[in-house]
């Protein structure tokens, strides 16, 4: 399946749920919709973290086409949205065109699937994905450099791997530097102030089988916990783990210096 | 005072200890020289933490002159050069000649001698700098991001300010990204694990007076704390506040979309 088809799959409503299944040879992306006046914050955000929010592409104000996806249309490519606004609990969305706001400005950042790709194509395959399971995700209390009003703490998604593979991990992982790259920490979870890793904030718990450590990678849901603890006024979002699949291949987001 | 004017006075041995007050408009560099077969990790670990580590400039092995500074010398240029060896303390030399070793490559990155700059222009100069000392430094519990054997935490240096100003300090210092950009924290120490103000790990203590806060931006010398814990086997840096002095203006750092 291409990226285009995965996302006429996704619009034509015959898919729905995670996106990690889909279109196995391309790029997926997180989303992230936010009014104008904090687009240049944002921007800056991800200048300041980029291995938790590696930034693939700005989309401007009263576009809602990727140049990485032709045809596409970010309000109803995506397969279940997000809507956070300030002191509300946030809103769930099949169809964003309902919540869509004209000075809406949307950011594509980098998404574990690519080097989720290149550990299966190594025979490193990630365990939620063996079980069919979404990533498990937690909240750390590493914070991310604050930029303007947006601030926040960095998420990460965890892979159990036995300990003596862990650097054949981080080598594999390392070139992609526009998707999390290699790893942020392996061991201790409790060296990032992740308490429980069988009750993650957001995907599936799964399990560490003796001689295994919990990885953990910076995870493109970030921007989610800074909208909560910036209080922004409105940001729309993809759902964890259900993606916008772009045209371009994982290859294309290794840099020839690290092939 | 010019970039090449500080740069003869200080390889003729005119100009000894902290760089602060030389050539005031030019933009000034930590330095950080490290055998190539460590460089890629280098590069790769400036690219995932680019607030403590935002790099100017990758000189190649063999070479010695900064495109940043025309008829520069990196090996004699700065006042002070500092040699880490895996398990052995630091050595100090005022002439890195005698230690320069062919396989180095050097980076140049980001100093807040730029954004003090800045805050100075705007009326809000740096306690230290008003007291004639060398800003304070602290080693955080915040890690970096690692890449490949490099590893660490991010040191901060520490301006006081009163709390009503912290907005406009954050204001003027955000757009030089390539200096630090605007604080990574302000307020409690604790919460970057810093126990006492009192004690910088580097550099000389400030007062802050009643009605300040201690605001913390990212510093060029994390390279110095992971050449330590990463155990690396031959690095020269620069001594902290003790500059190489380059031929731009700090408005160079400064990119057109944040003007």
């Amino acid at each position: 399946m291409t990226g285009a088809e995965a996302r006429e799959s996704i619009r034509s409503g015959r898919h729905r749920g995670p996106t990690a299944a889909l279109a196995l040879r391309y790029v997926q992306a997180n989303l992230v919709a936010v009014p104008e006046p904090e687009a240049s914050h944002f921007r800056l955000l991800c200048a300041r973290n980029p291995v938790p929010c590696p930034l693939l592409e700005e989309i401007p104000r009263g576009c809602v086409e990727s140049s990485w996806a032709r045809g596409s249309d970010i309000r109803i490519d995506v397969p279940g949205y997000r809507l956070w606004r300030a002191g509300a609990p946030v809103e769930r969305f099949d169809d964003a065109r309902e919540i869509w706001r004209e000075d809406l400005v949307t950011f594509l950042i980098g998404c574990s699937y690519t080097f989720e790709w290149a550990l299966a194509e190594t025979g490193l395959p990630s365990r939620h994905a063996s079980l069919g399971l979404n990533v498990p995700m937690y909240r750390t209390n590493v914070p991310l450099a604050p930029a303007g009003p947006l601030r926040g703490h960095m998420v990460v998604s965890m892979r159990p791997y036995p300990e003596e593979v862990v650097e054949r991990v981080r080598a594999v992982t390392r070139p992609y530097v526009e998707a999390h790259g290699e790893p942020f920490a392996w061991g201790d979870p409790g060296r990032l102030g992740i308490r429980d890793l069988a009750r993650p904030d957001e995907g599936d718990a799964v399990p560490v089988a003796p001689g295994e450590i919990p990885v953990f990678w910076g995870c493109g849901v970030t921007p989610q916990v800074v909208a909560v603890e910036s209080g922004l006024e409105y940001v729309i979002t993809h759902e964890p783990g259900r993606m916008f699949v772009t045209d371009r291949r994982h290859e294309d987001l290794r840099p020839a210096e690290l092939h």
